[in-house]
């Protein structure tokens, strides 16, 4: 597994939460939450990363992911250029190193790295020279380690702690990279109580998920929780063993306000979006009162100039550029 | 409908012309003059935007538009982001508003729509945040301010007035947005002798364009005119009934130096681009001593500037941004 | 053909380099080496070009040669916008044409064109208002001059000198602009020895490429070589006569350790790039030692910003931006 740390203990690339202890995540939520400004309030700038410059190179569309990072980078005063590549699969590993060594040639520090599939950010991070860093934007269904540092973030701003919450994470956990990387950060933050809430048919491998209960009552993974995180059904899931279609799968699985009230009053109901409403979610719940949604989607910003400036910032405060 | 003004009169929202009054119409144009530069020479910058952010939300493709935006907004020191977006029809309300809430979370102050599909522009304004501006960048067949008013400053730099003009509009009326700002914008300033010229089939319905004079009769309609304002023809109309194909368009419908001749001899040519030379235009008058097409282009991003700084300028002279 | 330098002698325009002299790629390349850091270094910045704006209008999806252009431009401080337009054929020049009057109207100072039609960057160049610079980044099979030039670079700046060296640019020499802009850069620069090494159904017209050898034979070809320039094979050319495909190529032309040891022992290994890893040449010569590829990369960005402050640095060392 690719080293994220640098010699001296700094966070040089961020491809997973899985290997990073709880210090070193709350040093990074500390500084994502110097970078959240409450809506409508104009967000933080600065010249840190002046004279930077960040790759978004995206083999998947993600345009919300990618216009996060991108403001994020344009916000700490760096350069940001923007790659769609589709790369044909007998040669996806090369072409790919390619087009980042490329990028590295052309004085790129950050390479901001979405792909389908298993060990690209991975690949890309052992191979790239010394000084540049590599920041995974979603790989496949396994890591998605800003969104999971948005998402203790979120819980943490309502919560003002991990120790004795209780946690259901609902839906597609299977698929899920964003199930994954919750799962990671909150069980390196001291959260006990994580529930996996799911159809057998989207239920992760016995292996994963050390640590969690399991349940096929959506009654019972949501029983007194204080968090709620709903995770997007991909349609072409439907049809699969145990996957009752849309309708039909908002009748077994949408989280309803009937259901939200099985969690504690003051439960916070999440989501990674796209929505698809009235599917895994109604929309008077994901527009109610106690849903954080759009809270997730501010923090996305704030923890991505925080790792960022984590791991370019360093160089940058030994005055590195002019 | 939206309400354009904040409570204090000032412009919040663009998203048509049929509710501005002249007097605002006429301050917006003053300012896009003075956003004005000759080819050749540097256009306007300023900080006046500096740490705003403008997202160009586009579904249908526009390049021209978008980059006539795009560089509006970073000639006033704002920063910006492109996005491209296909949204399923079914949904495509809901995913456009998520869509726009995060865009919204991730502090943008303003959203540039282009939609093929009455209503999205105004169904943002009626959903953002107090502090956010939504421009309409075209929507449907309805409206597409910024043309009208580009339009408008084009005529008026030639004409010094609009009192007294003849101005006849020709080709697709009928599902021409820039056919119904042009209207609005041009009745609004005072034109009385505003002309419809159009093969039945292409023709309005006949609630539309009140005031105006209707006409099949390209003779008539361009008989001392001061001002031609010509349309792209959707090749996707031709084979409707009464619309001639390609070459007969043209022979009956196209505006060759002969017909140009009907009209003052000082008349000028517009057209809001792309053009189908040959179509509804012939090449010697479209690059003729008369066109003022060029100048369309270079007035549009005045126009954009204008806007841009009226709908967010406020709270920037507020010293709201570092 | 059209005029690239300006009445004073200055470069206007940069088509290709069939047209300049010695004196001339001298200068462009000595400009060059003034932007080359070693990689991890920052990149040099200025704001020779604050106020300015360029315009990448890419007919055809080049991504490397893009971003290129993109990092070039804005670390000189100019604005960049991105264009990729897809025009259908029968309207091509016109449309082409109309799009650039477009951006011209919109105060943009450079086009960088990449088209895979023979002409359009001169047909561009021929009707752009007289303070307008266009700039190929590829056109057809016929050129790409800054390829051109940061070979030439590379070249230099390992070998120190032009004349006596013995340069092989091998493979698909029909069908490559790199090639012939190679060639042309080349011989200007006193390169005597310049050969053509090809299987006959990629072989260039007879009157093409004067005053280089050719040879089928690869042995022959690369014997004591200094420098050996490898081109892409296109795989819509396998099955045409005499090109054999994939697996077959790499063993009758791909540049395997064994045949880079009949160059001199410090021979340079050149390649455009993408490369098609294991056709036309081993991943082990790509990455290895002898290897110079990356270098292209980064003096290509070089050679960009020299270009683009060459063109457009006369006006801004007027004072014209403020």
């Amino acid at each position: 597994m690719t080293e994220q740390l640098r010699p001296d203990g700094s966070l040089r690339h961020l491809l997973t939460l899985e290997t990073l202890n709880r210090g070193q995540i709350e040093r990074l939520l500390d500084r994502s939450q110097t970078f959240v400004r409450p809506l409508g309030e104009p967000p933080p700038r600065s010249a840190l990363l002046a004279g930077f410059t960040v790759a978004n190179l995206f083999t998947e569309p993600s345009t919300r992911t990618r216009v996060s990072f991108e403001l994020a980078a344009k916000r700490l005063g760096a350069d940001v250029v923007n790659l769609e590549v589709q790369l044909s699969s007998r040669v996806k590993g090369e072409s790919m190193l390619d087009t980042v060594y490329t990028l590295q040639a052309l004085h790129v520090d950050a390479l901001v790295i979405r792909d389908a599939e298993a060990g690209v950010p991975g690949l890309v991070a052992d191979n790239v020279a010394p000084h540049v860093s590599v920041l995974s934007a979603g790989e496949a269904h396994l890591s998605h380690p800003t969104q999971g540092l948005l998402d203790a973030l979120t819980i943490y701003q309502r919560k003002q702690r991990f120790a004795g919450l209780a946690v259901a994470i609902v839906g597609d956990i299977r698929h899920s990279r964003v199930a994954r990387s919750a799962w990671q950060v909150l069980r390196a933050l001291g959260v006990t109580d994580l529930r996996i809430v799911a159809p057998a048919a989207l239920m992760p491998a016995a292996d994963e998920f050390q640590g969690c209960t399991r349940t096929r009552s959506i009654t019972k993974g949501l029983e007194g929780v204080d968090v709620i995180m709903m995770l997007r059904v991909q349609k072409e899931r439907f049809g699969e063993a145990e996957v009752p279609d849309g309708e039909k799968y908002f009748a077994a699985w949408g989280l309803t306000p009937e259901r939200l009230a099985l969690a504690r009053s003051n439960a916070i109901v999440m989501h990674p979006q796209p929505m698809n409403r009235g599917v895994e979610i109604a929309s008077v719940v994901a527009d109610g009162p106690q849903s954080v949604i759009r809270d997730q989607v501010r923090n996305g910003v704030a923890v991505r100039m925080a790792v960022l400036a984590e791991v370019l910032g360093t160089r940058a405060g030994a005055g590195a550029r002019p």
